[in-house]
């Protein structure tokens, strides 16, 4: 496989089927990634590393996402200049909120680029790093706007297909 | 002046204080930008043509900040496919919640890279852009290095500083 | 069919069961409407086109539904000065708290007449619109002056049911 | 004076700074409108008269703004089939929140068009009366016309103020 | 039956499985009620009436229960000068914060005693009433002294319970 | 002094101006009360007493305001059957909302009386008092009436000013 | 059994299968622990008897787990200097968000170390309990150290497992 | 001075304000405790070694405060297995509920223990350390009866003083 471009790490696997969205966006615009398990608070010293790391490896944007006080993204982006790219798990008591606000109120200094909580916004996440990656890729900003369009069609599609049920 | 790499646009001059913590970290950076003042609601097709021709002009990140219901980086990215960062105003009744909501909880397909509430998210969103276009620019890399390494040293100042504060 | 004269659109067909609620009120009540999908965020210009055409087709008043960050309500109405109703979709990890505020909080200028979150809110756009035409429309007046007596004969008729239960 | 043809209602004197919003610019678009205060706890009959007399008075349309639990609208909303507008008024421990729920999750049967919290939410309020009275009145159409261009052209000249301001 | 002492009032009979919780604890007291449906917003005139009409009935206490936009124990109270106790329902996509709010946030003059979201509330506001009835009738002092000591004990006996499982 | 009927408590000095509202709508009905400082948690022994011995002493309501995590209410009314009346503080980082949830949403069993946060809670809970104490003293019945219709007339008052003051 | 080190009480039987989390944490540690049902209103006696009896008896830190307005944790608080760890309940109207409020936010002097609303606060609450007891006993400190790099080596092998998985 | 037995850490040298009255509890219970400023985000390496090298150095319990998306008592707490305890800011868009929430809410595995927002929750964060501390020194055992004694006497002071006011 070609050198994964983005790094996708979440803190459990019970993540996994949420932030799948996003590495199903990066496989459709052929962008190689890589996705890891790494907890901010369970193992700590492995997520450092991880985005430390990440960099020298080749990888140019991150996307983390965590639950509850989710300190995951924040933590990566501590430990690296590359663009990391937050997503806030649904579920939970507070239902995402927690993860919400965990995320998005980074002080000043340090940023993290958030996404809407749950599905959508993983699935926002892989084509936000598209998005970044077709800064230096004309291939990207090709199929981004096809992809555009596709999505403007199906929802004419969509329209079409209402108007002409029966009544 | 160069040609700008990054738009920022808001939504009424009342923004600008908060705002302007973008420009100076981007001119802190030596990163070109245009500040612009244009409305979702009151210059719809004004806001849409500003989005639809930034690429054009050579721009390659857009920041949009605004406040209450806070269309404008959604009605932004809805006609660009450059990366988008959002900066939710804080003031109002809500306090920047409702622009916080309106801001990140972007539907799947259209991404908004959402920032903090107020001038930490401002100052922010400038960082956020430098990250991305750092991924083109060795320059940008090694002021980012440069930039957190000021950081850190910064905290260990003031902790030194207050280690040595007479009791 | 008559030409319609309430629009009403939302911004997927998975809206259709709450949107719906409009429809049937509005049939109810003899006023022809259009039902349309068209996203402020997948289809921008298609949206515009929607809401800037509707005054010369005769329409004369649109209720517009939405969901998360649901800016299809302030786009719409952005681009005309026919009185457009905001029904907030209920669902996703905010249960509608999101897209309540993202249709409310519209910046003074551009108002949204923003009715409750989901089917109570769909079905209360249905009757405000009858109300507007109403002014304009005797007709319309009386059945909405007996569309209330009915809503209290039900309520007199559970209150004698429940009065004649057996204990 | 005209007969006024829409009534602004409030629950107390201390709302007129916020609600005043409304008058002016249903002044501004030359629609003679009514203030009144009248509260939906204190003065419920005064209340219930004022709204089930207004629509034999002339009045077409109604605003009520209120806060904390902030009944108004509902109240004057269940005596008659006008339009009624509400207006939460912020301020007090919960800044609004509790009078935006308690006017705009009517439940179906009875709806309140709401606006956004406090002065943006008043002066939306009028300007909307216009857009429902505009239906029937080609003059008003023409007038929102010019207000929204003149509300663009406002847009714009405060970016061209920014473009030329000495950096 | 014995003239009733406590009127149970709920805007629709959707609501009658959550407020017979009222019931239930009133008959256990041997405190006869009486339970109606009227809606503050779909019979405005039945609800004023079936409010302004209780003292003179015999009826001591009202409680009344409603959800979303809950005016129904405000414009109870605002027609009466007995107490009248609120339950706001939940469900709904706000889950009874906002029938919290709606009657929970009086403004000063008409107090509305509120109780807990849902079945505890319910339960709660026929124990208030019973609790309010026995400084006039030393029988439910009596009562009500038994029922603290039977919750008492059952809690006493929980915790034995417990304690005696098998590890 | 007479012997007092109503006891207010609070769980410290601070809130004392929020509190003699309610003292002083009881003086205004000339129903003696006493007001006394005991917290919940620095002074438990203390609190328990008070709420355990009022009945003994003559008391037949009790008032409890308390800010943040505001057990007083509850606290009291596990001591005692007389009805008792929660008063959330507002104020805090959380403006009383902390407050509003840990003084409303009692379990079943132990029922308190939740006003609103604030002073407009604290003037309503002296008048719910003296609504529960009319329903054994028929000059109280007379003085609400009187009362009601004083802020009838305020309302009509304020009204007619606002009617003729000058354009 | 030895004597219990820890006390985990709880308002009712149905918080059980929660704070049962807290418990086998404990008993993993080898820790002993007696868990106990007390309700702060239902049986405040029992409830402050139980606290104040403790530190006598050999426990060493107290576990509450309750929930809506949450007092059991702050009432044991204020009854013994031993360290008291709250749990909040999720479920209900208000999801915990009530139970957190009325858990944290202790004012000034009684403190309460607060969790994570429902199963993870409880499992975290038995942790904490643990590294207080580490203070005073190498043993668990050791424990500790192995439970740490057991969660780390899990969060390894699910990132190995992902890793592996096929394509 | 003596060797500190609690480390006090906040992320800005804006917190010490707040901070400070936990160190001033400590130090009035004759506890030595050392302040120290090291930020989660911008000085990560900083403050994990300060974690991890703290029960080396004889600390035994650390005070975490910071605002917004406060990690910093998380990311303190991964890295040791002694005693966090986490005092979330106020101030900010949020109020402090971003903060609460982001500490709070840590997942199972890793325990803060978490105060109050603000001023209160810095001081109980003082007190509970002593807490902690005194399950290993009588002498804090005594401490803390007679600071429990000194504001149940406070109490009864003000009460005092209350009774005792003129009329």
């Amino acid at each position: 496989m070609a050198n994964p471009q983005v790094l996708i790490v979440m803190g459990s696997d019970s993540d996994l089927p949420v932030m799948e969205e996003a590495a199903q966006v990066l496989a459709e615009f052929g962008v190689p990634c890589e996705i890891r398990i790494s907890s901010a608070h369970r193992s700590p010293q492995r997520t450092a590393a991880l985005a430390a790391e990440a960099a020298g490896r080749g990888i140019r944007v991150i996307i983390a996402g965590a639950g509850m006080a989710a300190h995951l993204a924040g933590v990566v982006a501590s430990e690296t200049t590359l663009p990391v790219i937050g997503v806030p798990m649904g579920g939970g008591a507070l239902n995402g909120v927690d993860a919400l606000y965990a995320t998005v109120q980074m002080p000043g200094g340090i940023p993290v680029a958030t996404m809407a909580i749950g599905k959508a916004g993983a699935k926002n996440a892989g084509i936000f790093a598209v998005q970044i990656l077709a800064l230096g890729d004309e291939r990207l900003v090709v199929a981004l706007g096809a992809f555009r369009e596709k999505m403007a069609a199906e929802v004419a599609a969509k329209d079409r297909a209402l108007q002409e049920r029966p009544v």
